[in-house]
């Protein structure tokens, strides 16, 4: 069943590696079934090396496997909160790419420095919360999901505009509605965080970029007046 | 028509690529015709694998398509600023390259370190000031060329001995005689950016180099007494 | 003798190259004979082009050539005191990979600031102390071995949960169950010294990871509860 | 004449972009002739792309150029002054190296921070002084070179054990008795300046080695007692 999206799948798990945000066996692409019924997912701890489309694992909403002969990312259920949480999203990727960890890590959001930022990032990417010890114990990667919708909910953050989150001490999780748009936007998060990082060391006192900027910027690839890229 | 010129600007085009200047689809290229009537310049948001010499799309220098299937990019109102503004240029390139564009983003001039930048830039490539509300709302792109070419005039700078610019909030653009020359000091550009970064990380207060320095390098690449490179 | 093994730990030397850790003929793999009898190490000096199995060195436990016409790495005698210190290790990794080495350089241990750091190293990365003028004089990479053993035992630290050291003024070594994981910890330690430096500079006061998130990733991936990778 | 040579002087300059240190056609390599007679040099501005034996410069030790049709390297005088300063030096290397370039424009000595910069360098690689305006109007190559043994005179460093230099506001020389040795040392000077500044970042303290490992490493890889590599 959906082998075509299975094929999509392995191939944007592929085109991580190609944009150099993986290494070893780190990172996971997934995607939403048309009829928004089903997951396809990266397997867990496969290498890219022998990855192919055989290999990806089907489940349902809830996380039940319903084809494939390996264990799901560790991650899926992170991706179906996602997904659950966020209407419109047909493909999550995560990975743990070097900027964007470091972000991470350091407990910030990334702001919106310039045009780059702007083009594909309607404001700052945010960085979650700490999750609790509970959270931590008791479901872990559901909760990093749940948390995830909550930062969104809670700054009033449209997950339309703003496809990407910092997961706090984690890394970087980015969506779209296909899984290509998701690892574009992934490719885009750690390339801001870089420029942002380069940023604040050319001038510590570095300030975001204007709204007026966002506003072009961002509504010349995107809504009903985009004039960027082909019709 | 101009198809030798196509074929140029379409491998100016993928030589961004092949120096490592862009991601994505980022970053463009054009080119004057010999009789300076028209602008060959890349189509926008175009894959940069599938990129050929007939997708290139030829203007006036008013901006009108003369041939092509596709949209211009986006940046073509800014390239016909520059040539309009700069007599000489050939040439122009914009990207989006990663230290470049951090300058940018830290509003701050690129000042010569070193004989580096000296071989080809004779002294601090300028930041531009910010665009208003009205100039990003009303004619962003074209506003953007303006404000190029207000830079120089207004600090006095040669656009053929400091062939490249940062605009604020966004990243550099470059030109010169031929397409080619242009790539080179993008290339160059971005090259300078990162040592200057690394300068200043080793000696926050490091200084420019000497002005005896400066006229060295740049004259013994550059005018009449230039004796680098092959006659 | 040890055929497959000198294959082995031939391909594991040619890995390092492959991800990146190695210029010209810095760094070094061994592993240990399965009857714990003899260490296979690669040859001092030579290019990694030309490398191929038969060049491996094989020596007893007290570092004596049992096959091999080449002299064996200069840092065999490290590698031979972290196989006695350290029960269950199958092979020993060196490197000179740039930020680890750094970090060794700047005598400061690796914090563990997140989960691609938990997933491989349960707590910091020790630097071990000064070795003392006579260490150096006497038996210098002897010393060496017994000064990363010594940080083990006099900080109470688990070399099966951390296994990997950084030698102050020196560079990191890792090990493992393989020579094979062995390297895939070096490859790992340099990426998160790397995230460290990053993490540091977009917040000079990053703090360690929460310790349930240290516990949930460790153990996710270790022991009897891991759920990561395949059956 | 000398095509052995020249064969060989090709192959390192095209080891130069082999290794990264290369943009565009900066760097250059020289070689002594056996008899201490002439040098074999890169020509000026020649792409890398199409550089091949018979292009090299053969010269006398005053410059004169003695065989070859294209001009020789800029940089010639400063070579030809480090052959005549530096008895034994067989190679020369010229490049712009970011890492070492960016501390020759923070004019500042490159520490030996661990054992890495000990295994080739056996103490500081010093920062030249800054030329006085005569001497960059009237012999700004040769004036070079002789400030760079004025350095070494002055500062009482053997050239031999410290085959490296960083010219102020420029950037490296680099030398051993073969240039297959100096493109080497070109190699390593730049990821010991690399490590420098990663050093300093993590420890804007760090400390330079103790002088026992710079004893230790040096002299285990050089002179009577060494013990790195194979006989």
């Amino acid at each position: 069943m959906l082998e075509e999206l299975k094929q999509r799948v392995c191939e944007a798990n592929l085109s991580l590696v190609k944009n150099g945000l993986v290494v070893l066996t780190w990172g996971n692409v997934s995607a939403l079934s048309p009829d928004g019924k089903y997951v396809v997912i990266k397997p867990s701890g496969v290498s890219y090396d022998v990855m192919a489309p055989e290999h990806m694992v089907v489940t349902d909403r809830a996380g039940n496997i319903v084809e494939g002969e390996l264990r799901p990312s560790t991650d899926l259920a992170t991706h179906l909160e996602i997904y659950d949480a966020f209407p419109g999203v047909g493909g999550v990727v995560h990975t743990h790419s070097r900027y964007a960890v470091a972000m991470a890590q350091a407990e910030i959001d990334l702001p919106c420095y310039g045009t780059t930022h702007a083009d594909y990032f309607f404001g700052s990417v945010p960085c979650t919360r700490h999750l609790t010890s509970e959270e931590i114990h008791e479901s872990y990667e559901r909760s990093t999901g749940q948390v995830i919708a909550e930062t969104f909910r809670e700054r009033g953050i449209d997950p339309a505009a703003v496809p990407a989150v910092l997961v706090r001490k984690h890394g970087p999780f980015t969506w779209g509605p296909t899984p290509e748009k998701a690892v574009e936007n992934a490719v885009v998060l750690d390339e801001c965080a870089h420029m942002a990082l380069l940023t604040r060391q050319f001038n510590p006192a570095a300030e975001s970029a204007p709204q007026a900027i966002l506003d072009k910027h961002y509504y010349r690839k995107h809504g009903a007046g985009a004039y960027y890229g082909q019709k």
